[in-house]
């Protein structure tokens, strides 16, 4: 992508009415752009982004045999009568008459839905275990949106429900689902610390919400460090029945179980939950499956969340300095930016644009900053985009024909000669992260 | 992916309420269910049938240099009242009040919302063209859901706008999305029409619509044969030249022409459409960006829809004999089907399994029916699903050796010795198409 045929319209100046760092970060960079309260569009950078997320998490919901369905946006509000979860939302629930004068909602949540799918389709235990997962659009009317996409009205939420015969395979199921997404964060980049939560008016005793570590956070943390190192670990088994076994408590939770527990504490952004239900809606909503004896039960099911636009804003959260945004390499929109900083120089144009060509032809996801920008522009700019990898191609190319490299996490720079460059990137890109 | 891990409720029967064979057949395939009128959750199948098309029509839409943003679903009724469209859908628009007792939509389309983002980001021509699309779910509130997917209420549309500088600018975006949607199309392995249309009140004398051939279309098409072998043909600014001067017109068109010229007609069903909208939204909206003189003008738009959702359903009743589907390779749910049809010999199991396990570790898109269903369930099964390729693993397996190739759409069986499936496959998923 050459940045003079994209739309990638970044300010220098922080925007009104963001009040905190990501939501800033997000408008001046091109990624998202305000329609009204809480609404927002995603500009091409931030589709990029998207894109990223979503990807590694149908990888990882895959791999661990969830399989994927898609409901509409639009239910039907009779099936939360039937749950009796009419009134849980209140106001933040987005009621809707339709022109026959029926009420639909926007779905904040799609538990009525899916147990409704699968009444309709499954009757047997032959047929469990069974774990579905959408990434559908999804609405909560906050009564003040704010800090952008943390809380907004319209949000992407994966969201993954499971249906057992008995309490031992749902917890199988609960298990694999949490292994699933400590897999899916560490992909990401992303340091996410799951804890015991309080289950609320969802019921069951078993919900773990998982954080992102960082100072806006709404929440506050009660966690044993060793969890930290646990999450940086391989996920397995062992490592997941260790965790579970250490003191990790959200502030309900916490302050419930009466501990003062010498335990770090933090602040952190919610980006995922994870709920064991029992038969709450298979039983309210009248479903059975027929176990192997004949016998009729109600399914045991678990609910699963990720906020997938909220995640794109806790992860900028997390990653960003004085400067701007510290792409992860593997969400990054782009990995590498060219940057040519003499526009007026030909043989500095003429070797961004060949590289630039190069790296399109091994399918390098790379960007190329060939505005006419003066160079301090140009530097502040890619610098607050953030990508991982910024070949900057100016003075030192005029002079001794070196690349000059920055790595945007470390800070590091090196001056590559320019016929090395190609080897160079081929090594940055076929490495894993 | 296995039959007995998936979830496939495939069934014998015509399911009530489905009065085209596309809606019957995606039911009964496992692809689609309805949650209430006009409202359908799509099933795992489904989902990678949807992926797929999204996925060509990307790359199509990328490298036809369009950029993709992702607006939101729910929209400011006041951008509506301002381009004095408010009123233009009538019922049809699903209006919402929120909690501040604000008027909303759930958008129907977008040209406001993105008009919207355009005067808020960009001012100089220098930063045009630019053409931006999106697929995003919209909600059009029929009086009478009907036909599936065909007219269902919620609905996956692509759509897109252009914005230029002038006329002869417009024109270029126009013909180039053109060109896109005809090599998408061709690419999707559909046959599909373009035809000109009126315009209607969108205005603007420039419009065609795209039409799937199929006799339960809506609309009725006259256009010259030639048509139909061009756009068999190679997609280019020679050959879509020849298509401009032949004769296709939509219903409306046609009889306003008053031309009874000896043209084919036919039914179609419409899943794509190019409008150029001149400055009717630009300047209703107030939009103005600078041209090279410092001069304000309006910019000329067009906007592109192509119906996702209503394509998955067009293919289909396009693509079906009296047993089931039949996919095109390129939107194929999976490309291969591995059926054992003696689910108690040892030696199919083994070899089944096998061959699915070297099926996986090749990155094929295969399933395995590995069901204890009788095979002849199996088989009619397999054909109501419609993979292009099925592998019969049964009498002849154990009698010969060999697997019994079936190639769904022409019919053509084939006998492969066991020995030399794996070749076989390796060769039949190397072929494009």
């Amino acid at each position: 992508m050459k940045f003079s045929q994209y739309f990638l319209p970044t300010l220098k100046e922080e925007p009104s009415g963001a009040s905190i760092a990501s939501h800033s970060l997000m408008i001046r960079a091109g990624l998202i752009r305000q329609v009204s309260s809480g609404l927002y569009t995603w500009l091409p950078l931030g589709v990029r982004l998207l894109s990223n997320i979503q990807l590694i998490l149908r990888q990882e919901m895959d791999k661990s045999g969830c399989l994927e369905v898609l409901m509409p946006c639009i239910q039907p509000y009779n099936l939360w009568e039937e749950s009796g979860r009419g009134d849980v939302y209140g106001q933040e629930m987005l009621r809707i008459k339709d022109r026959h004068n029926n009420t639909m909602i926007f779905g904040p949540t799609a538990e009525e839905m899916i147990t409704d799918c699968f009444r309709k389709n499954i009757q047997s235990f032959k047929d469990l275990p069974k774990i579905f997962y959408q990434i559908q659009w999804k609405f909560r009317d906050e009564i003040r949106p704010r800090f952008g996409l943390l809380r907004g009205r319209e949000f992407l939420l994966k969201d993954a429900y499971s249906f057992d015969v008995d309490f031992e395979n749902a917890m199988k199921a609960y298990w694999n689902v949490f292994m699933a997404y400590l897999r899916f964060f560490k992909k990401l980049g992303v340091d996410v610390i799951p804890l015991q939560a309080d289950s609320g008016p969802i019921g069951g005793d078993l919900s773990h919400e998982f954080h992102v570590i960082a100072e806006v956070g709404e929440s506050d943390l009660f966690f044993d460090p060793e969890l930290v190192e646990l999450v940086k670990g391989e996920i397995n088994a062992d490592s997941v029945n260790r965790m579970s076994k250490l003191y990790a408590m959200c502030d309900d939770k916490h302050i419930a179980n009466g501990s003062s527990a010498s335990v770090r504490s933090a602040k952190g952004i919610e980006v995922g939950h994870t709920f064991f239900l029992s038969n709450k809606y298979s039983s309210a909503m009248n479903v059975t499956v027929q176990d192997a004896n004949g016998k009729l039960l109600n399914p045991e099911m678990g609910c699963y969340g990720i906020g997938v636009s909220r995640l794109a804003a806790a992860i900028v959260e997390a990653n960003r300095d004085s400067r701007g945004i510290i792409w992860p390499k593997n969400v990054a929109p782009f990995i590498c930016s060219i940057v040519n900083l003499l526009s007026n120089d030909s043989s500095c144009v003429e070797y961004s644009e060949n590289l630039y060509q190069f790296a399109c032809a091994f399918d390098m996801n790379v960007c190329y900053d060939d505005t006419d920008s003066v160079a301090g522009s140009k530097l502040i700019n890619n610098d607050l985009l953030g990508f991982p990898l910024q070949l900057r191609i100016g003075k030192s190319f005029v002079k001794s024909s070196n690349v000059e490299v920055l790595h945007r996490r470390c800070g590091k720079v090196e001056f590559i000669n320019k016929d090395n460059i190609q080897e160079y990137l081929k090594d940055y890109f076929s490495k894993a992260n």
